[in-house]
């Protein structure tokens, strides 16, 4: 990427991070994908003090990526989904993942894969694709201002 | 994704969050993908306090995303390049820029786009395949412990 003159203001990388650039926040986004609902379901899973996780959860329903509904079974908890835009951060975590296994594991191997659920076969590397179809590293690749 | 019991120790995504999840040092990485190599540079880009940054540089250098080399003309500065492992970071950036475009510019168009730096046409999406080439969401994948 080469970079032209621009604000953050107009960068979506930045206001991409400035909705989800937050440790926690993308730890909760993941836990929904793996179906976690209700706020004791997230603090067992992040070990989170209950302030904090509150406070989460409130900004990524505020920022549209989960919604806060009645519970399934109609007891008095609401539960936590993520909405289309939340889903929509697979890719995100994907790339994260990914670089985790390859990178943050010096010496052991990643215990856990993920897999594709019909055929159980690990999935592919994501790789970004020009529209030709050639694969793109970063320096294949500039930003510029559209017309 | 379904989640097994897991630790997040164990977890990819949490451990990639450690190296890299924080907001100022996602964007340090992309501006090192523009090109950006300087303290001054970063700092002129970020508008960062000098003290932030140079914490957040450290950790980046620590983490063996950046390294530390001294100025391509001989100067006393040194400057910051990506490692391999930094570069592999391009993924990760190209996810969290595409959702940013689709997701955090509510009725008005992103000025700026990714384009192919040969052909100056916008990128693809960034999909997750399956082995056998199929699209994959979140909910067509899951998590489980290698053998």
């Amino acid at each position: 990427m080469r970079r032209t003159s621009l604000d953050d203001a107009d960068c979506p990388v930045a206001r991409a991070l400035d909705a989800v650039g937050d440790w926690w926040s993308l730890l909760i986004v993941r836990d929904a994908f793996f179906g976690l609902r209700r706020f004791g379901e997230f603090q067992k899973s992040l070990g989170m003090a209950r302030n904090i996780l509150t406070v989460r959860l409130r900004g990524l329903v505020e920022s549209g990526i989960l919604d806060a509904v009645p519970a399934a079974d109609g007891g008095a908890y609401k539960e936590y989904v993520l909405t289309a835009k939340g889903r929509d951060l697979f890719p995100v975590l994907v790339a994260l993942r990914q670089w985790g296994e390859a990178h943050q594991f010096p010496g052991e191997a990643c215990r856990i894969e993920l897999v594709d659920r019909d055929k159980g076969a690990p999935v592919q590397p994501l790789e970004l694709r020009a529209a030709d179809g050639r694969r793109l590293a970063g320096a294949d690749t500039l930003i510029r201002t559209r017309a």
